[in-house]
């Protein structure tokens, strides 16, 4: 069987900004010719960056992605590296491309992938099946291909995939009556718990389909709210783990595959009712490979770490791509900002983490007195603004009581922060849980304020988890525990009025979130939570805080639309957004 | 030829409120059996609301949509009105409804129109096409029907379709093949400009195509971010306009036509490639009509005023649809917060609105005195909050400078008027027009506050335009023109710093304007903007400020997603939510 040395470039891009994927990309090349690879992989749009939502309806843009690829091809030929066929994931359109993308029937755009080869395009193949549920909306960009390609390289033929491709199993059928030798899939996949199981599992059943190894490549990185785990792996087609990337981080992972070789016949130039299939001819001999190389196989990480590792890495690349030097939030002395706090030096380092205690008159001693232990474990640069002043200064103009004070109280807070985010640049941090969110238990323009919430995505019971995980992992190692033990071991208040509790408002928080779990993430209806044992009371209460609160998970205040491009469903930009410019976040 | 007497019920309803309605649609039925009519069409999920997003995924609303329609087919029967087929819009599901629905591939709900009789449904149509662009998103919820149904009632063969149907075509082309002699249409079809004329068109083209008269049928009222225009009407196959109906309002549109009688044989049982059509027979004998009634036909809007009623409808709809009794928010005395405060009056009444002006010390006299104008104009509930001791309290806190100073007074305004709300309940208005919003020309956590923006939608160039008409329009009635006329002629300040302009800091209007027509309307680039003779550093400022401004409008922070259902386009509930609960704004 001919040997084949496969490069998979495991990187971080930004969408949209082409120039810097477009670099990535080079490096991988050189770092791949370098590493005498046969081939070179990189991810589901690498060149443009993933999700790259309404920008994929932007005229200008497809033509940037188009122009960028062709000058990418002579880039890494004019650096001595054109010999090596390069996988490059771009946007693409059928011939010229149409103006107004996004009008009815105007469609025409592909999520597509280019092998190109000594300055050239060899070919390009264009996605055949869109995810259209959760995050992914392609179905308003994309239309599908239905030709798939495969190239022969060293005298092995590979066919080339992209992402869904895998799932939906249309290409992976075609690449095994094309008796492919081997099928690579360039993903952009963003992480959620359990997916990487979910993955290998898929990519084991379709290897077996395919009688052939894929090699399954995903990009990394933070981008707004995804996060791109990595974890490229290759699955032989017996469904042994042939190699396996790291998490969480770049790499150019190089492996080397026995393959079949290519058959006789025409059996790759096919035309079939779902998808016909075209040869592309590279080379007929066997590649040389002098010594082989030892496969890598990362390390398998334990749940707490891997979401820490996904909290840390989302965290970071959002303050990065969005070209913030430093970030600010306040620290309550409670669980959630600590846990805010520990992520944001783990991301960006200690001397970039501002924090601030903004007591009340309803703030206890061990709230302001747990909060300078933790910054003063962590290192970071730490303040005290009390906030009675400026309430003070509200409730002598205008008359308020009960609920308008304890709000009050949030936002004078979140106007502070504002302040000093306006004064010294940096990034707020909204430090609020899922629960919180769930449910509304937070105060909109107040401590929902912020330009990122690191743990927006995390139960209030998963929050502790953490804390205690990320103790336990600093005293594994031999360093000081970052958390107070008072703010893992006390019970959670808002301290917006005295003696407050967050049980005063809210169920346990295993039952809120076991019941959270059931409606929000499982679609669970009111009888299967009753049904799991849920008090009838708390369900009807939890399920219908959770329907009521979506106005100040929104925030921004809809308006009747008058035009047919307005803000909101048909403009949906990046938040991180290099092809124009950057986010501003003050006036 | 035989005469049928159709009834359109022009109806409101509110997405996720079943009870309310079904009410409306046995009101309707009522109402058209009193009228003699022999077919009652309602409009598109007339039965559920429209849009009603991820409640689609929700199994439980399914369901319910499913038992709601039975029991609305008895009541009507109960109600004596038995004998007249109702065509009713809801959600249904192949068999039994899934558990979750959004898990991929689970797919299977139905955007369905049922004929209704007896007490019984009849049959279930199921939409063929789906709009995926703009505000609709269907494909991620709904899987099309391949059969059209028609009825034969007094001897006509009446074809039901949905919405996108009459511009997708399919559904026109069976019916033209089964020979149908009118084609009902029913439609939740939001207002842009100009959409009347295009729906008009594409109508007149299919009438042509099915050689009968097609009767659109639309929906009316605000739901979040859209407003149905209603504008029901019946156009022969000729193109004449038969009937039309108002727009903006409710109403139940009858109408008798003449139309071709159904022929003899099976056309109307076809099995084609794309769609194939059953024939019911409900009435062979031509329907008796003594006295044949006069069509309505509604008077046709200029331009300013049909944005008007738009901009109006979805105001009161919101802030009725959402369980407010008032609003609030703050008055400047320039040209927004006016407009907004007309409106306001004209949406709900002079008594349910307030308005505080809350001058600084960058306050002119004259704003306060224009602020002052208006409200006594208009009848409004007026105070004046100074902002300065409030202001003052912050600087003596932290050191502040420059725009940090500017964000602070609009932050303070912010907070305020949510202690207001919290206070009294008051729904908080949000006055910023479109081009503000646009280059994120405004303060966030600021002036950006509120529960609804209600020019959002707007131009700043059209702001002029509609306080021009409307004082107009007072004047040609002989009222006194709302909005004091220096509002109208003094040059726009957001006056946060000592004799700021809005054009120190922007182009004039009117070129901002047409740029972001263009920029954001259109997707022109930035060549197509050049080409159109705007200086090149004003397109390169302005484009760069529109992606960049991204984050403000959507002003909730994104987090990293660690699970597939979280809240973000994954969880995308309509704000108006009467399935569960309200929607809560205060903590």
């Amino acid at each position: 069987m001919p040997t084949l040395r496969i490069a998979l470039a495991q990187d971080n891009p930004v969408v949209g900004d082409l120039d810097r994927n477009a670099e990535l990309i080079r490096s991988a090349a050189t770092a791949a010719t370098a590493a005498g690879a046969h081939l070179l992989a990189t991810g589901e749009q690498s060149l443009t960056g993933y999700p790259v939502e309404d920008l994929a309806l932007r005229h200008s843009f497809v033509e940037a992605s188009r122009e960028r690829l062709a000058r990418l091809a002579e880039e890494i030929a004019a650096d001595g590296n054109g010999a090596l066929p390069v996988a490059v994931g771009y946007l693409d359109a059928d011939g010229s491309v149409p103006a107004n993308i996004g009008a009815v029937g105007g469609r025409g755009i592909r999520n597509a992938l280019a092998l190109i080869q000594d300055g050239k395009v060899l070919f390009r193949y264009y996605k055949r099946h869109f995810p259209n549920y959760g995050v992914f909306d392609e179905e308003r960009y994309f239309v599908p291909g239905h030709e798939l390609h495969l190239a022969r390289i060293g005298g092995v033929d590979v066919a080339f995939t992209i992402c869904e491709d895998v799932w939906g199993g249309v290409p992976i059928a075609a690449a095994a009556q094309a008796r492919a030798g081997l099928v690579v899939n360039v993903n952009a996949s963003p992480y959620e718990q359990g997916k990487q199981e979910r993955r290998r599992a898929i990519v084991e059943q379709r290897a077996a389909e395919a009688g052939a190894p894929i090699a399954y490549l995903n990009i990394v990185g933070g981008q707004d709210e995804l996060v791109f785990d990595g974890g490229s792996f290759i699955t032989a087609a017996d469904g042994r783990l042939l190699a396996s990337g790291r998490r969480f981080g770049s790499e150019l992972l190089v492996a080397d595959l026995e393959l079949a070789a290519a058959g006789e016949g025409d059996l790759a130039n096919h035309s079939a009712t779902e998808m016909s299939t075209v040869l592309h001819v590279l080379s007929e001999e066997p590649a040389a490979v002098e010594t082989r190389i030892e496969p890598p196989f990362a390390p398998e990480l334990d749940r707490l770490e891997e979401i820490w590792e996904a909290l840390r890495l989302g965290l970071g690349d959002y303050v990065r791509k969005n070209g913030f030097k430093s970030v600010v939030f306040g620290l309550s002395g409670g669980i959630d900002s600590a846990l805010t706090a520990v992520l944001a030096r783990d991301a960006i380092g200690a001397d970039k983490v501002h924090v601030v205690a903004m007591p009340s008159q309803y703030s206890s001693q061990h709230s302001v007195d747990d909060a300078a232990d933790l910054a003063e474990r962590c290192g970071l640069h730490y303040s005290v603004e009390p906030i009675q002043p400026m309430v003070d200064a509200y409730v002598s103009q205008i008359a308020l009581s009960g609920l308008a004070v304890e709000n009050l109280q949030a936002r004078v807070r979140g106007t502070l922060l504002m302040a000093l985010s306006n004064q010294h640049g940096h990034l707020v941090l909204a430090p609020g849980n899922k629960s919180e969110y769930a449910v509304g238990y937070s105060t909109i323009y107040g401590d929902a304020v912020g330009g990122f919430a690191p743990i927006k995505d995390v139960y209030k019971t998963l929050v502790y988890e953490l804390a205690t995980w990320r103790n336990e992992k600093a005293r594994s190692l031999g360093e000081t525990e970052p958390i107070p033990e008072n703010t893992i071991l006390k019970p959670p208040s808002a301290e917006l009025r005295p003696d407050q509790k967050d049980t005063d408002s809210l169920p346990d928080y295993e039952i809120l979130d076991g019941i959270l779990a059931g409606y929000v993430d499982s679609d669970s209806g009111r009888e299967d939570l009753l049904g799991q044992g849920y008090p009838a009371d708390v369900v009807e209460r939890i399920t219908g805080l959770v329907d009521g609160a979506e106005y100040k998970r929104r925030q921004s205040a809809p308006g009747t639309k008058i035009t047919i491009k307005s803000f909101g469903k048909d403009r949906r930009l990046p938040i991180t957004n290099q092809f124009r410019g950057k986010p501003g976040r003050g006036k």
